[in-house]
């Protein structure tokens, strides 16, 4: 096994942790040989790593031992650097959003194809636990059939960082928080998307979202909402899942949660009307004790490799690779819907 | 004081509540003198309280000692019965949905207006405590300017009764519940409506809705959602809050719930990174200790009339109602709007 020679363009939060954080999972596989960014502060805590460090790109592109690239710079720098990577006959991992809008990733996918180089996007969650509990759900119908799918991330801090802040780098939330949540959402429905109706917050004043609500009609039926919010201060769950036969909860990361299931007992007793504000309800009241059974949520598992170890056996093996290109330029196409459909 | 002496057109499951649950809080103000129903078995029932037993409906609208009716049948009725009780010389309150659509509603007004008799929808849930807690922070700003309301009703028990699971009937639920919520919205954001988006369940195969999803954008900026669900066998809090300041949860009718609230203090740490499910985030970190406060909800009051002591003033005292009719048209229009914006 010979380990891929890494160098990393942009040691910022995400350049940082990809080094000390995910790739050593990988150490058989992935060798960090150094890396390049445009801050001196940077460079210098890097260079404390045993890292080579790189004064220019054309430093790195001409180091014929460095086999592939890891892009983790602001949204709007991806295009360029991963074209002239390819070109320089490098592999890439670039980080998310891949570009800012389909156009550019177009031109990278066409780069890739005429150098016949890895191109692969790091979308991580698709291995987030809570995730797979939700993919696990959907696979195996524990809830029955699922329907509805809800996904929300939600803070009260507001929009991260720098770049973030700013239309020309790619800032806004959607463009963050919300290209993983789209991605896992179309990781998990197979289906067309039939109409998509979208709002985009502007609450903090930004230039860029700082959240957003989509409402996503699949054609095989099933319903997503999909927010992103940072002006929250206290949220609701991650993720909300209705099923044909019962409704699951996954509240947070730490995976607390509860799925509720129709227990399909017969003769089951109508539901007595509770009191609810001034008025009674039967319709909202609580099904009666015996027709529903609290159960804990299955564990979820990837039968797919860690994202390193995929890209690596996609270099060396022509393995399939876990993200792939075509599903990374559908999100990028149904995040330009969104923003189309957040404006009529 | 001299009582106003009612006759109940449709004993039943509302119908009786008003009767029994609702109108005997007002015992000096209302009085029920006998009741109408084209069901013998419920008519057998009502006789056991000392109610006079109309055979037909003409023998209400002649019975002189009669000077207001109770409109309590399915939605199809209430106009033609609405019209021959107006003409009939008779006050009137309808139970809601007003009537099928707006053009049977101004039929109704139309009649109301040359017999200058009071007519007044039943709008109980303008009284309901949550929506009140709901209104207090609206009006009064303790967790800022809300912008986002967030209103929900979710049952497991699908569509309640007979007559609700037809077209014809004008059953479904944005005809049931989703009337009270609209009511409570429009009542309380001050503001034309700009858009919007909406989608009906037909998850339990009726020809009617199970379920309906909104969100409706507000010229003054304010965003609404408003979900009523039948498929639900764990739900969502009934409503989520979020103001310029803070964020307001009140989980049910029980009015169990929280408000967290910026706490204004300076020099505040940022909050630290969390791992969320295979990455850190920055963003969706619970704000550091000292950045917010969580506080009890607010109480909340009426400052108007109980629906019924309100009808008395009306009809008595050429009081303003509190449901103007001008309103319950509005929430009308704002249902043909939903039932349209599903079919884009």
């Amino acid at each position: 096994m010979t380990a891929i020679n890494f160098a990393v363009i942009g040691y910022g939060g995400m350049g940082s942790y990809h080094v000390h954080n995910i790739m050593p999972n990988e150490n058989e596989r992935i060798h960090v040989v150094g890396t390049y960014d445009i801050s001196g502060e940077r460079q210098k805590i890097s260079s404390q790593y045993n890292h080579k460090i790189y004064n220019t790109l054309e430093d790195v592109l001409t180091d014929e031992t460095i086999e592939a690239l890891l892009i983790a710079t602001p949204n709007d720098s991806h295009k360029e650097l991963a074209i002239q990577a390819l070109q320089a006959g490098k592999h890439v991992v670039c980080e998310k959003p891949v570009a800012m809008n389909v156009e550019e990733l177009d031109a990278i996918l066409k780069v890739a194809k005429e150098t016949g180089k890895i191109f692969m996007v790091h979308q991580n969650r698709r291995w987030d636990p809570d995730f797979l509990i939700t993919r696990e759900l959907y696979k195996n119908h524990q809830i029955g059939e699922l329907f509805q799918i809800e996904t929300r991330v939600q803070g009260a801090n507001g929009i991260p960082g720098d770049w973030r802040h700013e239309l020309k780098h790619g800032g806004g939330m959607l463009l963050d928080w919300g290209v993983h949540l789209l991605d896992q959402l179309l990781f998990l429905v197979d289906s067309r998307i039939e109409k998509v109706s979208a709002d985009l917050s502007y609450i903090l004043g930004d230039e860029v979202d700082d959240g957003f609500i989509t409402y996503i009609i699949f054609e095989n039926g099933v319903r997503a909402i999909v927010e992103v919010g940072t002006t929250n201060y206290t949220k609701l769950p991650r993720w909300y899942l209705k099923g044909t036969k019962g409704t699951a909860i996954i509240y947070d990361w730490d995976l607390t949660g509860e799925m509720v299931i129709e227990s399909g007992k017969q003769n089951i007793q109508a539901p007595r009307p509770v009191q609810a504000g001034v008025g009674l309800t039967k319709t909202m009241a609580p099904p009666s004790e015996e027709a529903t059974e609290t159960k804990n949520l299955p564990q979820g598992s990837a039968e797919y490799d860690p994202f390193y170890k995929n890209f690596y056996n996609v270099v060396r093996e022509q393995a399939e690779p876990v993200v792939k290109n075509e599903e990374v330029r559908q999100v990028m196409v149904l995040i330009e819907e969104i923003f189309k459909a957040a404006k009529r």
